[in-house]
């Protein structure tokens, strides 16, 4: 069987053919032109979709399902997009349009949902049948799996950890409330508290890499300068490892899943990311004398969109 | 068919009998005694099942199933209970040890989760397929229901809402972290929030009410004087009303259940706590103009505990 995904973003839209072996046969992508009409955006994705079979060498009746992961909200259920700011939609039937040009199966799904569904059925966590994926980048996403099944809530608003209240009357947040969970767990929230620490002690290997331009701070300044044990980065990122170990209790006492997940900008760190935190989250789990959630880091990366969104059903 | 649930509790074990509507048709109570043998307190509870059956005029034979609610963790697939502090039990084969006296199937599982249980099958959430059961008392305990049947998550460590970080490096907890959610939104922090209130500000309605003396403040004081319009009490009931509702958000960003239902003392207070909640609670959810999660408050009051663990399986 041969199943198509399509991972739409704000920049550029990939459709890839999988098979039963979640093998990525054939790629192809767009440039995304929000200022289109929906229905041009949609027949372009279509006619995209059918060129992409048929690089695979695959006529269209051998594809089962076509599924598409967006960067926003989703009615699984009615097919409609419900918010997806990047592309400009704004409670628009999608399946119902994309189906004026396919009589295939189209499913459609919030991005960190799909992307922690291609982690359990092709990735890190394919052995697993619960698992929560946490994508560390600008923000935090996340995506709950339950029984081998996306759990995106009854009414299709849940895997928002990173807007979860984690530091009460906290750092204001781009979303209008304050304290919210990506203000202290994100690549953005490494950025701010490095920052502030430089202002009160700007003699550290963070600012040679600079060149003491504080703009150009990245996570990855920080991380390296961590790595290669600079006073400051590493007080800094270790408070901020400290932050990650809570939100990922949290996930524990909750919800318990089998594993956790890690992908995102942030997870390129690797072991020096993973390390500390196994370390330190048992410590905030209530019942930490018992067997807890692994943590692991995604393996799929960039593919994980296209698997994932093939695989929805 | 008949069950037979029995809820296990820090000074008294109930058991009763229920048919398939749910009624209650016989209860039977023996005090705790917490210093007897293990297998002797099993056996007391075992006999405690028979008088239960033989008062609802009925034999063993006619029992389908005996559940077991109890304070603490338990492995619901081994029938181990992991911890248990109130009955002073620490890994110990409940279900083997209870099967001694009985060839009836036995399933036992946290009283949270037995409650959740009861009200999703016969209380308040009894037309929904997911649930969260939120128990507001000395502390914070809760309970999840996903596709009709409890998630105590994979390791069965899942559940602890109270123990989620809610305040960064908040205020310190009874289990050594700092910040967790039930120091801020149980029975116990209504009355620390008010205690330093009145510390501050004497004149009081609730001052009157307790003679003066701090330290026969109750959750209900506060809540009675807020109700009586006393400034203090409203001012400091509406903080914790605010916390409340941020802590409910969380449950909807994360989990997004159809039903979030509230059980626990300070449920007694009604629709004087239901309705502000219900109106605060959706300004911090993300996609607050989507349909929501309904909060409602448990119905079952003390025959949840029965009813629950009757309906193991």
């Amino acid at each position: 069987m041969f199943r198509i995904g399509i991972d739409v973003g704000g920049t550029g839209i990939q459709a890839g053919v999988i098979d039963d072996s979640f093998r990525i046969l054939a790629e192809e992508s767009i440039p995304t032109r929000t200022s289109d009409p929906f229905a041009d955006q949609v027949a372009r994705i279509a006619g995209c979709v059918k060129s992409v079979a048929a690089k695979a060498g695959l006529t269209m009746e051998q594809i089962v399902s076509i599924g598409i992961g967006i960067p926003g909200i989703a009615n699984a259920a009615t097919g409609e997009i419900i918010k997806c700011t990047n592309m400009g939609w704004y409670h628009v039937p999608f399946r119902n349009e994309f189906m004026k040009h396919t009589s295939i199966p189209v499913f459609i799904d919030n991005d960190a949902n799909v992307a922690a569904l291609a982690e359990s059925v092709a990735g890190v966590s394919a052995d697993s049948s619960s698992s929560v994926f946490v994508t560390i980048g600008t923000g935090i996403g996340s995506g709950i799996i339950l029984n081998g099944r996306i759990w995106s809530g009854f009414h299709g608003i849940g895997g928002e950890l990173g807007h979860v209240i984690f530091d009460l009357d906290g750092v204001p947040c781009t979303c209008g409330n304050k304290g919210c969970l990506e203000r202290y767990c994100s690549a953005t929230a490494l950025i701010r508290m490095a920052r502030e620490a430089i202002s009160l002690h700007p003699e550290t290997l963070m600012m040679k890499m600079i060149s003491g331009d504080v703009s150009r701070l990245e996570a990855r300044t920080v991380i390296d300068a961590a790595r290669q044990s600079d006073p400051l980065a590493s007080e800094v990122y270790a408070q901020y490892i400290d932050q990650l170990a809570q939100a990922f209790a949290n996930i524990v006492n909750f919800l318990d899943p089998e594993v956790i997940v890690i992908g995102g900008g942030v997870s390129k760190a690797g072991n020096f990311l993973l390390d500390p935190l196994r370390r330190e989250f048992p410590k905030y789990v209530i019942y930490n004398d018992q067997p807890m959630p692994e943590i692991k880091l995604a393996i799929l990366g960039s593919e994980a969109g296209i698997i994932g969104a093939a695989m929805l059903s």
